[in-house]
């Protein structure tokens, strides 16, 4: 049996730090055998842990003095606190002590971390960070980028076009990954001045593009890959969180409006929970950061312990499915022309279960 | 008693033209006291007429030999589609004829035909075309620019802001509109750099501007009227209806999953009416075009006549708002330094209601 795959989690990181921290991993380290770095104060990482000994894993604590705050401007943090969290959970990974790390902290000192610490992946200009959104038919769609670079080029965008290509190959088990780019119509023409270049990038590489998809295509599972810059990707992204919140309390406030309706929801709750699980983040398990080397997954600062376990589990993937070595190989492939992705030893990895 | 308001409909633009917009007319016509020109090919409006005779309101038929399809390239059937119904449609409002046209064709041939048979409002560089969101607390916020200009610059997205204000002041009734400018994070420097040159530019106007909003914010009721580019806007909006259209299928699929939630689902049944009819855009009317002389209410291609009904109202309202002349002296007031648009005299619009 391989040795079990070691994940950095920043345990200071989240609204519910350091308890949900705590829990998730020691869920994630007894269902997936991971071992487990959690990092941040040691005083009050032991006393959290102490109040679930004797913990069911392996779980180790490596002391980070400071804590970066959601109010903490990213780049100020990064320089002023040395000793954060994040930035102790980004050198383990340099240093070849962690594969992967997971955080639920302020996602541009995530970022940012993440990129000055464990550097990029040769050939990678920018990484991106990379969001599975749900279909309606129970596929899943990975769109990115949703935040890490604002202000794209066509070049960017393609690079990002390979990484979801990649990603999508190993972590959904697709051999030819439906890469869609973003934009407000079917034909090539529609679009912005940077869609219109980027499809003509596109359509010169070998990836299985499929053109242009449009904001509705997020959840059709009409691509398996959404390309886009960064800000459109963050909009869609915080258009589709606050829609869901809306829908939910509109639905329940009227759902409990009258006591016909409060016996009919009381019967079909099942079906509401159901689709709370389908649409929720928590069930994706973060949003990876592609490009960087190594595993990092950002969770949404309201995590739950399911949701930094199901982190690990994308970290350990990550690490499993060799995705680094694969997206360095696939870009060296497509900056050549004509050079063909699937090429590239298709390597899809065994999804992680509990054991 | 005031005259009535005169409105082109373009009867061959929809899915279901020309009998939804026909019916839809009738509706219309009925309901608001409204006299409508129905303009298309006579033959067919005839005989659609005639299937609803006598008609308990104002319509005449305005003969157009051509037809837009869905498939027509905008700019080509602008040329070669001389006598198609939008065009004639949209001469009609500029001949005076009529004050406003509702069109459910084909977006790009709608907006083409609108600004040349039309043209612009003195002061306005960039028309746009909005789109009212439903809040999660009843109220409802209009979003600017979804889609007429895809490369923006900071001095557009400044004028939409003012005619957002404009329209939001008159058809929402709410004194200051708070208007929002829709990027990436709330501090004033988050977001990309069109946003970036925006802000500037907002925060020396005198709107009530509320700073960044996030894409949640579309549905949080924090802003009555949200700022963006049209593509990130057309993004955003198929975001929302793909959503809605997604979580429809699946909560529907899960609630006919056992025979305990169908029979919950047939008790709670009107809560689910009730959310539908919260979000479908069926209710709002239709998306107005800001900027052009008169009113242009474009329509989904597939509206019901309830929905053409209710654009038929947003460009009565539109009318006897003044939107148009306030547009205007809103715009030059804007252009001197510290110009106060509260000065216009407001002319909060009396909602159209059944007579």
């Amino acid at each position: 049996m391989s040795p079990p795959v070691t994940i950095a989690v920043d345990a200071m990181g989240g609204d519910g730090a350091p308890a949900v921290e705590v829990e998730g991993s020691l869920l994630a380290a007894e269902e997936f055998g991971a071992r487990i770095l959690l990092v941040g104060r040691q005083r009050a990482l032991r006393r959290e842990l102490s109040r679930h000994f004797p913990a069911k894993g392996q779980i180790e604590i490596v002391n980070a003095s400071d804590v970066v705050t959601m109010h903490d401007n990213p780049s100020v943090a990064l320089r002023s606190k040395k000793d954060s969290s994040i930035r102790v959970a980004a050198k383990l990974v340099h240093e070849g002590k962690a594969a992967g790390l997971v955080s639920a902290g302020n996602t541009g000192a995530v970022m940012a971390s993440a990129l000055q610490g464990m550097g990029r992946i040769p050939g990678v200009k920018r990484p991106a960070v990379a969001q599975v959104f749900p279909t309606g038919s129970g596929g899943r769609t990975l769109v990115l980028d949703v935040g890490a670079n604002v202000d794209c080029t066509a070049a960017m965008l393609a690079e990002f076009a390979v990484m979801g290509h990649v990603y999508a190959r190993v972590m959904f088990g697709c051999e030819r990954p439906r890469v869609g780019l973003l934009s407000i119509g079917e034909e090539d023409h529609k679009g912005n001045e940077l869609t219109r270049e980027t499809m003509a990038l596109l359509r010169k590489r070998t990836l299985n593009f499929v053109g242009n998809v449009e904001g509705r295509d997020l959840f059709s599972g009409n691509a398996d890959v959404v390309v886009c810059d960064g800000f459109v990707g963050n909009v869609a992204l915080k258009v589709s969180e606050g829609l869901v919140s809306t829908i939910k309390t509109m639905l329940i406030k009227s759902l409990e409006a009258t006591v016909m309706r409060q016996i009919g929801y009381g019967l079909a709750k099942g079906a509401f929970e159901e689709f709370q699980k389908r649409v929720d983040y928590e069930e994706y398990g973060g949003a990876p950061m592609l490009g960087v080397r190594g595993g990092a997954i950002i969770c949404h600062g309201r995590s739950t312990r399911q949701a930094i376990k199901n982190a690990v589990r994308v970290a350990i993937d990550f690490e499993t499915g060799g995705i680094m070595r694969q997206i360095e190989t696939t870009l060296e492939r497509n900056l050549e022309a004509g050079g063909e992705p699937r090429e590239t030893a298709a390597r899809p990895v065994t999804p992680t279960r509990p054991r």
